[in-house]
């Protein structure tokens, strides 16, 4: 870290882009779960794209490394330096413009998902990207991580919803392409490698976004299934019977007894107290068509036996109570214990196999294992989380899973699926990354190498072993 | 080329796997519309991907430059050798899975698009890409495209419908990923990069794709407009009220008077005669529903002024005639004379100003233009066209278009638009890429020279200047 370096970027720079001031430099250089915690000389603020581009130019030529950030809400440890200066994009955080003819939406990678959510709303449309941070994500990240959330079946993980980018590369170069084609075929589709690139090939500042007609109507139900195969064979009835599942949330029987333990008001929406339920939820471009959609779905499904109950949400109320069963799922496991988690995807088709085998195989390594298995099944998702049957574990439980995490990661791989399938690499997995995928990794290096010959950015993350 | 290579090649492989027959190659070395006229010294027709990796490695360390192909039907002169050797993926021709639950379809490069979207078919699913060259355009090919045709604006380009690749790189690795996930974030999304490459970074071998639900039910409409202006309203008003748009395409009154001249059998849909139509097609997971919400739609339009005739298709037979029309544009085009043709595309917010600039534009350049401009306005690209009054043109009226095409394309770039929308760029549009995204170009040629820095895959093509 060259002394130097910093003093010609500040000089460079606006006073109020930088800062050496501890209090305001201490939530960047920890993780909000408070699990990664580091340090950095300083914290980069820049207002504009240009400022980004001879922050970056300095720190390249004078081989400083740089970690970007924007709304530090990552599960991996990708944003949280260990002597890097940490780039912050929170003062880019303008909604430039809004096309409602060409249904897009162009902001600074520092605008807060809700805000964009909110921007779109008010002109009539959707930005459908929607999970559990959306308060404090900023879109930069979400780009950057390539984020999925609970609307993917419908409208695709972060990579499909962005139609252009603009990019500083380490060597200070700006790539800008925020015009809003849905068509372009010139050459390589370069916005491709910084969706998902951790901040390792530069810095995303601005992003055009696609969005979408608001649904008219939405409906939501939770309905009993016997098992996770039955769920993946009610999914594609609803698939084809419907034709708008915008969500599909596979939640286990353990899953919901501790959200309405451990959450205020929570309530078991079916008496019957099933195994496994879904949560489902349908939009209709029509006025009150959800739900005639949803009740005569259901209905051929109990014909058909996938189905042994359901309840079907009567106001928006209650489809916000739903929800918060689904998503306070996490809380609630939370506050039993720490838990090993894992965020793994397979073929919707092997998701069964891969859930009973995965059961299985932790059980039969840990006896005190309590499998809390839930998410995103219809797009091959599940967060396979491993807890203590008695609560109260901590960080010791959590290290004691480490075989068993091995196991489900080889499970994983068995079953063609992938051992990060929304929150990304980071620190955490970049290991596993390295010995499961070496082709992929040798060719990645080779292009990081390519774009990042100095390795300036995010060096050790991803792709990077200390 | 050494000579010593090609022999090793011959050795190293079956002799079904080669040839050098003048009347076999003699397909292979040119384009099908003529256009382009090449010569190979060798055709290469692997079965196995291991035999197309054998045959990289062996071209990668002797210096030989391959050209590889598959269905060659493409437009601008991307799979036309001159010298290479041709890599033909005719052979590798299989449908080797199709996974229901998991709505993926995964195949052989060299299968025809039509031969996938029948395998759906028969398992009740939707492969929904679909363009005029289906029944000989390859897989592979399609994807190294990044195709498009009339169904992007609800189903995405040939990029959104990739699960995952199998592509080997030019120094004969191996990269797949054919388990058909929805969601992985493990580092940087590496089939992006073949995806649109026109075969620069390495030969795609096979392909796993997106299948959906067929709908239930179609309609078509052809509806008569004022102008590109109100077209593009009247697609908003459409995607707002039924949520279900599959197609949705332009045609001036010159493009249906050329067809209906020049097409057997075909006649004028609408009696008004209109500047411009546009063809409509919604489709619905329930059965008879896509008519209703088609009449109902259009009711809304002709109320707020946004359509002044329309003609529903009332029967298969006349959906399909309806479709006769818009895809005999260009061969009634082709009748007529020949033409400049200019592939482009802009924001939707921006194509009405874009074509009646470029109109005025061309017009004012060259007195004799006929502006045939017609295309896929639902995803802001139009197939902009500039024939000669008189019938009969030949290549010296194409040839005296060059400026106009200079003038457009300039209208393009004024509108943040795209010189190649989904066509490519192959050896036509090489010199104007480079001139217009001169930053853009220099990384790929990073990124082309890293994977490949022997320069032996398609070194003419995209990014090579002869």
């Amino acid at each position: 870290m060259s002394t130097n370096t910093l003093s010609q970027i500040k000089a460079a720079l606006d006073p109020k882009a930088w800062s050496e001031d501890p209090d305001e430099l201490a939530p960047h250089v920890r993780d909000w779960r408070g699990r990664y915690q580091g340090a950095s000389p300083l914290l980069l603020k820049p207002s504009t794209t240009d400022e980004v581009s001879r922050i970056l130019s300095l720190c390249n030529a004078g081989g400083v490394t740089v970690i970007p950030q924007s709304g530090n809400t990552g599960l991996v440890g990708g944003s949280t330096p260990q002597g890097e200066v940490v780039l912050s994009l929170k003062r880019m955080n303008q909604i430039r413009t809004i096309d409602t003819d060409n249904d897009s939406l162009t902001c600074e990678a520092g605008a807060i998902l809700e805000s964009v959510q909110d921007a779109a709303k008010a002109r009539g449309k959707l930005f459908p990207l929607s999970l559990g941070a959306q308060g404090s994500a900023m879109i930069g990240g979400l780009i950057s991580t390539n984020a999925g959330g609970v609307h993917v079946l419908r409208y695709g993980m972060m990579r499909e919803l962005v139609l252009g980018l603009e990019a500083v590369l380490p060597d200070g170069r700006v790539l800008s392409d925020l015009s809003g084609l849905r068509k372009d075929n010139t050459g390589y589709d370069l916005k491709q490698l910084f969706i998902g690139a951790e901040g390792t090939l530069g810095v995303v500042t601005a992003a055009t976004l696609k969005l979408f007609a608001r649904p008219a109507s939405t409906a939501v139900a939770i309905a009993a299934v016997e098992s996770p195969a039955q769920a993946v064979e009610l999914l594609g009835h609803m698939k084809e019977t419907t034709g708008s599942v915008a969500a599909f949330e596979l939640m286990p029987k353990i899953g919901l007894d501790l959200a309405v333990h451990h959450l205020p008001g929570a309530r078991h929406p079916l008496d019957s107290d099933p195994a496994w339920t879904v949560l489902i939820e349908l939009v209709s471009p029509e006025t009150d068509r959800a739900q005639s959609l949803m009740e005569s779905a259901l209905e051929t499904a109990f014909e058909k036996g996938l189905v042994s109950d359901a309840a079907l949400a009567q106001t928006e109320a209650q489809m916000a109570e739903f929800w918060a069963l689904r998503e306070g799922i996490p809380e609630a496991e939370k506050a039993h214990g720490k838990a090993a988690k894992h965020d793994v995807s397979v073929p919707v088709s092997r998701m069964p196999a891969f859930m009973e085998e995965a059961t299985a195989k932790a059980e039969a390594m840990l006896p005190e294992a309590l499998i809390i298995a839930f998410g995103h099944v219809g797009d091959g998702n599940v967060h396979f989380n491993v807890a203590r049957k008695t609560p109260g574990s901590g960080d010791d439980f959590v290290a004691s899973c480490a075989p068993v995490t091995e196991a489900i990661y080889d499970l994983v791989d068995k079953h063609g699926g992938s051992i990060s399938a929304e929150h990304g690499v980071g620190v955490l997995k970049r290991e596993e990354l390295a010995r499961r995928k070496p082709v992929e990794v040798a060719v990645m290096r080779a292009i990081k190498q390519t774009l990042d010959p100095n390795a300036i950015m995010n060096p050790r993350i991803m792709l990077g072993i200390d």
